[in-house]
């Protein structure tokens, strides 16, 4: 993504000035306001604005439990207590905007999350520009032969050239036909609620997207994750970094019990506390199916 | 639309045998159950399930209002009391879920609205259908010269032709060359997560939709309205006549309330009280913008 | 509400040191920030952190309709456009965090607005203070002869004195008793998730309440109209005066779409229209029920 | 609970006839239908109405996965996949109303779980009834020693004597109270909303509730739980019961991978990955805190 000079200028301006404020800030945070975080190959992420920071989630945990956790002296501690218990709402007293520029298949993606706010560029207001997601080659790979959902080996050679050909050619006559297609010289112009969907689903879109830091965790937790498609991720990890700057104690607590962490079920515990006793689990005799199993012998050989 | 074969006799298996059950049932919903209504040129619209009927609403009014409510005998009063007052929670005891197949730039509008439930056919795990949506002619408009988000009149002759020739091309050649870059045929086949960016915003999707009464009537108002853009009208409208079959009562409420009623501002209020007063109220003493009035003139006169 | 010293120290000391942001701030907000304003006999409201401002709302709805709003070149003009075509989202780019202390039956009427984030005080984990709420004499209403859930006239004399004094002597019985189960001295102590079911819904609790403009303005509507019990409404008014301070164009609009609006249903359109025809409109001729009538005519007469 | 015999002649009544519908039904959940569970000493269950059963998962998940999903054949297996990795959309699918009488000092923790439709009895329209919850004496414990929300030791003697006389004179004066200023007998009378002000938070309540599978997972996961306080586990259980017979695969799967399974952070499996090396792990070199790894220990020995 290249930012254009009156973008950088744009977002300069917006740095410049600092306002008093008796709000609780982050500093961590305060360094990306505004900044453009480049995503995918004309995409970004930036900070718009935020409310909260790691104060804000003991803060509102010690409402809840009053007199009862003057005791935990420890806002790491206090922090990792909630996570680790699934107590959500103090995580939800923080809240943060993103500006977000991202291919439409991606936001069909993100947008299933439901417990957020948005506001996206209108293609019936507006003429969508023309930038298009292509894949960089070290992306580009063949369906995974073992899962549905998930990619293979990487294409070479003269068929990734012909898939890069085909995409770039493709959202190039897509787009020549759109602006075609609504010019009005010459002629009416097709309205742009109807020629929009001429365009295809690696067309960039924008939007703001606001959400509370539990809804984020949430997020990350599923798109961060390997399982989830590339693209998407790329934007997860992007903002991973992000939050690690602005909540540094939930983050640490969100990485470790959330990101690194794992759901046994009751099968795979007693597995677990079988070979802890000495005892060769098999699939065969561990209650669970082949599937299962794949995963349960993934995390723990 | 054309259901294949195969479909047509699968609605007729659902439909062919019924269950007993103690729930309530609507039988104006019975009707509609499975059997598909087709909306645009290869869309449709079902109801797949449902729970509730008018009686269910007025029945948690009168949780609510307890012994207080005795003295309403008339479901009819009591459903007009709770839409005029905008009592939205005995609506939300009725819930339906829709089968709809929709052009991708319908499903973008309808996501937005977040309370509900949806579950949509995934372009990572299967290969969409080379369905697409091409405008008839009498949907065919310009943008409008006064209206931002709107479709003034209907492209004629020449132009309207080049612009179907346009989309039926693109969309046409989209999917060949999808489809080129999946096959495995003498190649490895790109990943078909990534494959899908190159189908153009009309191509058809089709999900479960789930929703209650009460936002299912928000998404209706909305979407029903004549503002909405024709395509997704289209789907709202289907889908309002099965709501008046369903709960022909809270239908009745919602029609002469929502869809048929006008929301005055403080302003508007005042300006009709004077000419009812006798007073001639003109834009400039009215204290609107020029906006404003032209709304409130185009309900007033 | 006497704030303690201690109270009042702390909210002094937060007050007392502003911080610099690169976020929009609120000159309106930023005088409210920490302030207790006092509600009832007991309770407070507080802001305790925010997010946005008017300019935020405005820049969502142009990110929104991109070019297409380049010639909205006023805010107000703008916001007043979203407000009377219910566009919601923008105002969702607003965020604001609550601190209230309220009696528990108020709390209970407010929770059911489901779109907020919450954290109150626990009686599980913590000792409730001893307060309660005693309505002052003017608002010590008998119920109402012709609405189920309204007061009429105010109580006189020995009846309201009766009524105070076991308001007061109930409440202050109730307390100590729950001070009597809880004490470990010379006993065990019950569990303060127990005893806490010993007190009754006139206790004061508190709790951050944290919610987007959008919500906030679909609760005030609510609970600051004169339908809404009169110790709630009395917390809708404190906070609406915090909102005009806070977003001064979007208050305005929602003042006069919202609060100082009137719906109208169809059958209501049609009587206005042919009162300003001329004719004399009667409840029998205008195909309304009594309530309705009745509820038309309390506005145009 | 002793239901009266009006009530019990109604839920016959309900359950007398049974009608035809083109719907799914759930033959585990029809004999459930309108049948009163008791709870607590006056509380009760009831399903009122319901939608999908497991089938209805497996379509949601085969619309999503298409074609891809053939092969799965196995619905035990898919919704096991489901579950496991938190695909929540498809239980959505499956909604279920429910009749709750219930303390509301209970119905206040259960109003926390937002994503639910509510119908409650209103005491601002209606008159309670005088029923209050008091423990049985093999729940009256004393506060935990160890927990800040927890229980202890049973009361015993004397105090749990004085106990319960305080818990049931203290309600009986309150509601002979509540009856008393509400009488118009030679007085106005008491608004209602004012005279429930005096009523403790063991005074039952009822609502209708209304949720979707996957929502009320999450509420059993945390309810049915051995932390979550007794009284409002004791419905909860009651619950599993009824969903165990609705949808006996999701419920299968929900209790191995939820109320059975275990969620271990990064340093857990770290922990255990080590000691299943055969190495001797201890608190101090697990980087574990003193409450981590006590919680560790109590599952893992």
């Amino acid at each position: 993504m290249t930012l254009t000079p009156e973008q950088q200028a744009e977002i300069q301006e917006a740095r410049a000035e600092t306002r008093p404020t008796l709000r609780v800030t982050s500093e961590g945070m305060e360094k990306r306001l505004y900044v453009a975080h480049e995503v995918l190959d004309h995409g970004l992420v930036r900070v718009i604005d935020y409310m909260g920071d790691d104060n804000a989630i003991t803060q509102a945990a010690r409402v809840s439990y009053g007199k009862g956790t003057k005791h935990v002296t420890n806002d790491e501690g206090l922090i990792r207590y909630l996570m680790r218990h699934w107590h959500s709402t103090p995580f939800e007293m923080c809240e943060v905007k993103f500006h977000v520029k991202l291919p439409v298949f991606v936001a069909r993606q993100w947008i299933r999350h439901r417990t957020a706010n948005v506001n996206e560029y209108s293609a019936r207001y507006s003429i969508l520009d023309r930038e298009f997601y292509i894949p960089a080659p070290e992306h580009l790979a063949a369906q995974s032969t073992v899962n549905n959902q998930g990619r293979g080996e990487l294409l070479q050679g003269e068929e990734a050239q012909r898939v890069l050909d085909i995409l770039r050619d493709d959202a190039t006559r897509a787009y020549d036909h759109y602006e075609d297609m609504l010019s009005q010289d010459g002629q009416k112009g097709l309205a742009r609620e109807l020629a929009r969907m001429n365009l295809p689903a690696n067309v960039y879109t924008q939007w703001y997207w606001k959400v509370d830091l539990h809804n984020l965790f949430h997020f990350l937790r599923l798109r961060a994750d390997t399982h989830a498609q590339y693209e998407i991720r790329a934007y997860a990890e992007v903002m991973c970094d992000i939050v690690r700057d602005w909540v540094p104690l939930a983050y640490g607590a969100f990485e470790d019990y959330r990101m690194g962490g794992v759901n046994l079920s009751g099968k795979g515990v007693e597995a677990l506390k079988r070979r802890l006793a000495g005892e060769v689990v098999t699939q065969e005799n561990s209650g669970m199916s082949k599937g299962e199993w794949r995963e349960f012998e993934g995390v723990w050989g």
